[in-house]
This record gives C-alpha cells, sequence and structure tokens, in this order.
C-alpha cells in the first residue's frame, strides 16, 4: 500500500512513495500502475495529482506509458527483481538510504549502464557524437603534451581556468560567434555535462521549473533532475524552438517561476532547426519580461554548412540575460574533453565557488595544452579539414538518403553540425523491430523518440556522420533502405 | 527588518533572512548583530533558535564571533558594501536568484577568492599541501603522457574510469593498506574534493547531519555545505577521533539522524593524531549500531615514519559501513589531480549515475596515464624516493624546533605523513599579528585556528614540510623563533 509522507506537494508525495515501492522492488520491470483515475479514487486523491505524478515517473524514466494500454514499470528495473538470480544484478536491497537527488539521477544512468554492458558496436554505425581519430591532430597534441606540466603551479589556482586559455577562448567565441566577452567571464569546464551542472546548481532550488524544448538533449534533462527541479517543455519546428508558445510566467518568488530555459539555437538537438533572427529576440524579449535566464547551448556551430551564421542570442543579449555554452570535444576529441561557459557578471562568482567546491578546476596539463593548440595555425587548419571532411560526409548523406529513399524520407538539420534528423513514414511502433533488423545487418542506428516528452509518431532517425567514411555513409544507407523495406514492403 | 519566510525550521528561515540581508548589502562587513537574547525577544522567537541560526551563519563563514564583543559581518563581503567604488568589485546587486546551495558556498570561496587576488608569496612557507616538483618524476610523466591518447575509445566509457587503473588501484590499496575489495568497487574521480562532493552529493538531502572531527578539514566542510547538510563535530586528541564522545543518534528516518561520519583516521587532519585499533573497533561498532556510514579519507597514509601501519577501517570493517577515499595529488603530483573512492557494493550505482550526470568521468588521457605508471617500477622507486627525503626533511624540522623552542612548543602529528602541528604558548588572539611579522621577515607561517570550530586558546602552526629544502626549514624555524620572541618576549 502507498504510503505518503504528508510533507510536500501532493503529487510529490505520490511520486516519491512509487519511487520507493520501484527502487525496493516491490513494482518490479513491467508492473502495471492502476488507471490515473482509479488511483486517484483509491487513495482520494484529484486525477491532475496522479497525472502529475505519472508525468514526472515518466520523464524520468522509471515508468512508460503505451498508447491506450496504461503505465509500465521500465525494463531498467529488471534486475532489482529479487526473484531472478542473475550475476549482473548489482543493486541489493539498499540499506542505506541514498539522497533525493541520486535517487533522481539512478533511471538514465541504469539505461546507459545495461548500454555500457552490452555494447553494441556494428560495422557502420550512424551514433551521433562518435568523433573520430584525426592522426594529425593526435600527433599534433601528443607533441604539445610532452612540452606540457613545467611551469604550473597547483597551488593558487582560479576555478574558472588558466587565464591564457580563457583568454583565447574569448578571442574565439568572439570571432566565430558574436559572443562578446572577457576573459574573465569564462569558467573553464571538464565539457557540456559538467557546464551543464554547474548552471542547474547554480541557479536551481528543488522543484524550481527549467523549460527545455521538445524534443531536446537528454544531457541536460540529467542535469536538471540531478538538482530535482521541474522540467517543462515547449515545442519545436524546424526553425527550432516555437517562441511564440513560450508560456506567461509568473514573476519571481512565485511557486511556478520558471528559473531558466534552456535552448540550442544553432542547430535544435536533436532536430537540427537554427533559429531566425526574429525568434532570437522574441525568445529575449520573453526571457527578459519574465525574469528567466537563458542557457544558450552552441554546441555545434563550427560547422555551418549553408546560410549565413547567425548571431549568437548572447550576442544579442544586452540585460545579461544568457548564459552562453560551448565545447571543444565535437571539434578537437572527446578524449581531452573541455568545454566552457560564459557568465554574466553577476554569475561569476557563484560558478566559481560551485567549481570551487565540487572539483577545484578542470585538470590544468589539459588546459595548458588546450591553450597553446588553440592559439595556433594548427587549429585553424584542424578546422579548416574538419570542415571540408565534414561538409562532403554530409553531402554524400544528404544524396544517399535522397537516391534511396526519395520522398520517403524527410531530411532535416542539414544547415550545421555534424548529424541531421532524417524522419520515415515508419509508425513509432516498429522501431525496435527496426533497430534490430538493423543490427541484423551489420548496421546501428538511433532514433529521436526517447528525447521525445510527447511521442512523435513516426520514427525519426538521428543520424551522425562525422566518424564515418563516405563509401560507409553510402553502404550504410543502402542497407537502411533494405531494412525499412522489410519493415514496410512497398505496394507491388 | 527580517522577514521570515513562514517555511521550514524557524532557525532556518532566520538564517536566511540574515543571509539575504548579507548578501544584498543590507548588512555589511563589520556590522554587528543583536545579541541573540536581544533577537529572540524582538522577533518573539526562543533565544535557542537565533543561537542555532548564528551558529549556522558562523560556521559557513558569514559572521564571526568576537569573545564578549558580539557577532560581526564577516570580512569577506567587504566589497558587497555599496557605499564603497572599488574596481574589484566584482558582485553587483544580484538580479537573478541563485540556488540555496550556491548561497552556502560562496563565504568560503569569497576567502579563498580575497587569497588568490593577494597571494603572498614569502620565501619560505610552511604551507601545507604545496608538493613540489619532483623532476624525474616529471620526466617520466611526460613520456609516459607522449605515448597517450592512442586507444581510447571516449564512446561508452564507464564513470567509475578506466578498468586498467581500477585495478591497479585495487591492488595497491591491498598491499598497502588493506583495503580489500574488486576493482567494480573503484570510482575514479578529480581528486579528493570531487570524492568529497560524490559522496555528500549521494548521500545528504538538505538539512541532514553529517558528523566531523574538530578540528576538520575545510575542503570536507565545504563539500558538505555545498548540500545544505548540518555539520556538528567531535572533539580530537593526540589520538585523533575521540570516540567515547560519539553521540547516541536516533535512527534512521528521525530528522536528526546522522548519515555519514567524515574522519581522518590514519593522521588525522590537522592535529596529526593517529587513531589507534580500540578506537577504530569502537567507531565501526557506534556506526553499525548508529546505521552511519563512515567516510574514511586516507589522505596521506603513504609516509609512515614510527609506529607499525594501523589497517584501514575499511579494511576492518565487515558490514559494508565504510566508503574509503584516496588521491595520488601528494605522492605524484597535484597537476595531475587524481583520486579515487572505494564504495560499498550498494553505492557503486548511485555514485556512478552522480559522476556520469555531473561529469561523464575523469578525462581519460590522465587515468590512462596514470594507470600505466602505478603499475610501473618508476612509480614503487618514486615511492620510496619521497618517502626518504620526507623523512629526512621531518627529522629536519623536528630537531630545529627542538632546538630553537625547546619545551615552548609542543609538536604533534609526526608519525606520518608530510605536515606536523606545533603548538604555541602564543594566545591566539594574537595570531594575525605573528603571521603578519613572520611575513614582515619572509616567512610563511599558517595556523589550525579556522579549522576548529572551538576555538583553541594558544597558536598552533600547521607545518608542511615537503616542499622545502633542509636549509630552508633550518632557516625558517629560526626566523619563526625570533618573530616569536618579538610577540612574546622571554622574561630577562
Amino acid at each position: 500500500m502507498l504510503k505518503l509522507s504528508g510533507q510536500g506537494p501532493l503529487y510529490l508525495q505520490l511520486y516519491r512513495a512509487i519511487q520507493q515501492d520501484i527502487l525496493t522492488g516491490a513494482l518490479i520491470s513491467g508492473d502495471q500502475l492502476p488507471a490515473s483515475r482509479e488511483l486517484a479514487k483509491t487513495l482520494s486523491l484529484s486525477r491532475n495529482v496522479v497525472v502529475q505524478c505519472y508525468e514526472q515517473l515518466a520523464s524520468e524514466g522509471y515508468i512508460h506509458s503505451k498508447q491506450g494500454a496504461g503505465s509500465f514499470i521500465s525494463d531498467v528495473f529488471i534486475h532489482l527483481d529479487s526473484s531472478m538470480t542473475q550475476e549482473s544484478a548489482q543493486i541489493p536491497q539498499p540499506t542505506v538510504e541514498i539522497s533525493q537527488n541520486a535517487k533522481s539521477m539512478l533511471p538514465m544512468w541504469e539505461q546507459y549502464r545495461l548500454d555500457l554492458q552490452n555494447p553494441i558496436t556494428p560495422k557502420i554505425d550512424f551514433q551521433y557524437g562518435n568523433v573520430g581519430v584525426d592522426h594529425r591532430l593526435e600527433q599534433q597534441l601528443r607533441t604539445n603534451l610532452r612540452n606540457q606540466g613545467a611551469g604550473i603551479s597547483p597551488n593558487y589556482q582560479h576555478p574558472a581556468g588558466l587565464i591564457r586559455l580563457r583568454e583565447v577562448i574569448a578571442k574565439y567565441v568572439r570571432q566565430y560567434r558574436g559572443v562578446n566577452c572577457r576573459a574573465d567571464q569564462i569558467l573553464i569546464t571538464n565539457g557540456s555535462q559538467e557546464g551543464l551542472t554547474i548552471v542547474a546548481q547554480m541557479l536551481l532550488n528543488p522543484g524550481d521549473s527549467v523549460i527545455m524544448e521538445d524534443p531536446g538533449y537528454r544531457g541536460a534533462t540529467q542535469s536538471f533532475k540531478s538538482v530535482s527541479a521541474q522540467i517543462s517543455t515547449v515545442n519545436v519546428d524546424r526553425f527550432g524552438l516555437c517562441t511564440e508558445e513560450l508560456p506567461v510566467t509568473e514573476g519571481r518568488g512565485s511557486p511556478s517561476h520558471v528559473k531558466l530555459l534552456y535552448t540550442t539555437p544553432s542547430h535544435q538537438f536533436p532536430t537540427g532547426g537554427v533559429m531566425p533572427l526574429e525568434r532570437r529576440i522574441a525568445l529575449l524579449q520573453w526571457a527578459k519580461s519574465n525574469q528567466v535566464m537563458i542557457l544558450e547551448d552552441d554546441y555545434d556551430s563550427e560547422f555551418r554548412y549553408q546560410g549565413p551564421p547567425i548571431e549568437s542570442i548572447h550576442g544579442m543579449d544586452d540585460s545579461s540575460q544568457t548564459i552562453y555554452m560551448g565545447t571543444f570535444s565535437k571539434i578537437i576529441s572527446p578524449v581531452l574533453r573541455t568545454g566552457f561557459l560564459v557568465l554574466p557578471d553577476q554569475l561569476i562568482e557563484p560558478a566559481c565557488a560551485i567549481q570551487w567546491t565540487h572539483n577545484r578546476h578542470s585538470p590544468l596539463v589539459i588546459q595548458q595544452m588546450l591553450g597553446e593548440y588553440l592559439d595556433s595555425v594548427h587549429f585553424i587548419r584542424h578546422l579548416r579539414r574538419m570542415r571540408k571532411r565534414y561538409s562532403e560526409r554530409r553531402t554524400v548523406l544528404i544524396e544517399a538518403l535522397d537516391e534511396h529513399f526519395g520522398d520517403q524520407i524527410r531530411v532535416h538539420g542539414t544547415n550545421a553540425g555534424i548529424h541531421l534528423t532524417a524522419w520515415t513514414s515508419l509508425p513509432v511502433e516498429r522501431e525496435s523491430e527496426l533497430i534490430q533488423i538493423a543490427l541484423d545487418h551489420g548496421l546501428g542506428i538511433h532514433t529521436v523518440t526517447s528525447l521525445y516528452r510527447k511521442t512523435p509518431k513516426n520514427i525519426g532517425l538521428l543520424m551522425g556522420y562525422a566518424n564515418l567514411a563516405n563509401s560507409e555513409i553510402r553502404k550504410g544507407v543502402k542497407i537502411l533502405a533494405q531494412c525499412v523495406k522489410l519493415i514496410d514492403p512497398p505496394p507491388h
């Protein structure tokens, strides 16, 4: 029987009671939750409370809904079933109570862990985020590394990072993204994930509201959930965030006050839309009147193929409402993962306080090496080389998709970045089938479905092309076409 | 006028109201708070509430108490005074509300930031934590670095770290510290600070209780405050934590339930006591009956000079109550800062979830390099060399202190590590004077005073000797003796 604690909002009480049952194995993978109307009646709660609770559980991955069939406990908890004796069951009954935030982080981690245990390594993989090893770069970095370490005093280092690296980045973002900032507004991170988490911890108390795009980047979802924030979403279209759908929020101090909006305007992740000027202005105006901070994640803006580059939102912002986030993982190497935040003046000290408390500072050797490299002609040449390479691969992919699918597939997000989204006409219910068939044929494909709050009707493929040779891209698309035909044979 | 929010415990409401006044400049550095009895009367609160509030503010550094004179707003906020126009005033009136946790982290950061801006670099500095550059090590690391980077796939990396490094560490802690664990119980961190913060975030909800030693390590204080935990303390003596003073706590679920105890048993930081076997057993029994997790910070156990090595608490623990924490910063280089946690089975997944959410994983290049190095004969030779070097320096320091001070100074903590504590007979009120006089003479000294909750009577010096040559140590102590004589001239 679900036992409510009596503290806090009702939907949260219910959420925690159900969460506890799941974590202790009282509810196991595949179990069905009662319909919201039923549970509301049983517990004498309003149906809205139960619905809100179920939405929270679903968004965190504890449960999933099957259209017309109900809500079920997620598969990720299958190993918590005490009746199954699996060697891999690594989570015994918890006898020490972990924190609420830690509980929020578990489901998404569990999903990833299962992937880790069973890494699927198909011959050709359109996995987004795989950035290959560039040998010239590797060599250059190794040469740089050899000269590092000397001259760095580990004592009295600023958590924001080595000043040289911050100056180079300030120059870089000014030149390439119209981000006008001083070096001391920059904080070096271990990558996007650390940047997201610093912002989340800096601005959000438990229960505070954040707005994300739907679909959106799960790394951001993770960070916001890790501080027990409430995430609400706004739709996107082929021009990114639908700014006309931004809600009117209540002012600061009200419980539903939105503190932060997370956006990927240069190349919406994952759908790829580029936010046009009018929407950027509208977003800024909205943020200003509603007192919301904007977190602008410019994760792959170095690669543009069509259309003029649009100035960053940060560059247009005259009221310090924007935190700008960048990363070098995609353009240099995820192995030397480094990113940065550009902070409004009033947030420099809080961000430094968090970085210093949690981590002191990003590894100094890597910072020193990066500062040198970014300031060198090698970097400029590398960028140029990568742009050319990715531009080719992009073209090959678009042409291959056109050749094999024609009108059957709608391609989005080709203007920029190192991935595109390809919408099939296959119903989303056949997704696992398609993925499995592809795997059987040595092909790795990935969909955008799990990134949506409101499940789309069709299967949308998230296709990263940075790490595939032209021939692999062509072959991969050919195999994909065969697999799609197996699922959905064309009429005779 | 202080405005209480009406939500949560009264002392916390009052704390937040005063904190807000401080952060917005309504109360400025040097302002005196009313006596607790007075404020209680004015606000119609119990005096206990006000006292508890003042203690919280003091422990976080917002206020400090002067014996018999009252409580004053700390100096660190001097730049928030809006009537002063300083170029260095980097914190304008906040127009965006930062989180409660961020506010808790600000005072300690602000203190450090002031130190950063005015780094005092005396010729001879007994600063603890300075570990010098060892040239043979640097060369070896650079050679290793050159060969790194190849063969690491940044994709599908486990947040706990590269398996090779974890295996090497498991072997290492078994051999040297009696820590019996599997490689998969180990999580690689960016150093002690990240380890502390992962544990804090994993176990502590806001308001949960943690026990620390008094005096204790401020890095730990920071991490616990960053999750808004309540810190209570237990005294230490020359044998470390006074286990007979451990409180009887209420069981799990009660509001005052202590979730975690942080201890430095191998070499109490800062007083240097080594916790004997009887107390270790007593601590484990207490932790078991009170359902408290122990966080054992073994920060410098590689260097022992007297007495047999005592098995880690972790090694004696048969009920998985202990998290063991180690670091390579002191024995290799703080520049390549790496540490690790050894986790009980039930906490592996939560810790991984946190690391993955916040940071993905520690930088792979450094992990790979460290894994190779720790497994090599170079590391063993390096340890041996460092032990010999530090043992010599320790002896030189002890002899110099004896020569110049004789009975006037009591030396503690010489059994292990790379620092000792030297208690003078000078009253603590003369501390700033002594530090300044020493600086004027080109000598850097540091005291344990700020690490205490209950301020000691005398000045205790925290003397790190790892980074000083023998001649510098002798000279430094000679200068120290001269400075002490200036403060407290011997009777004629």
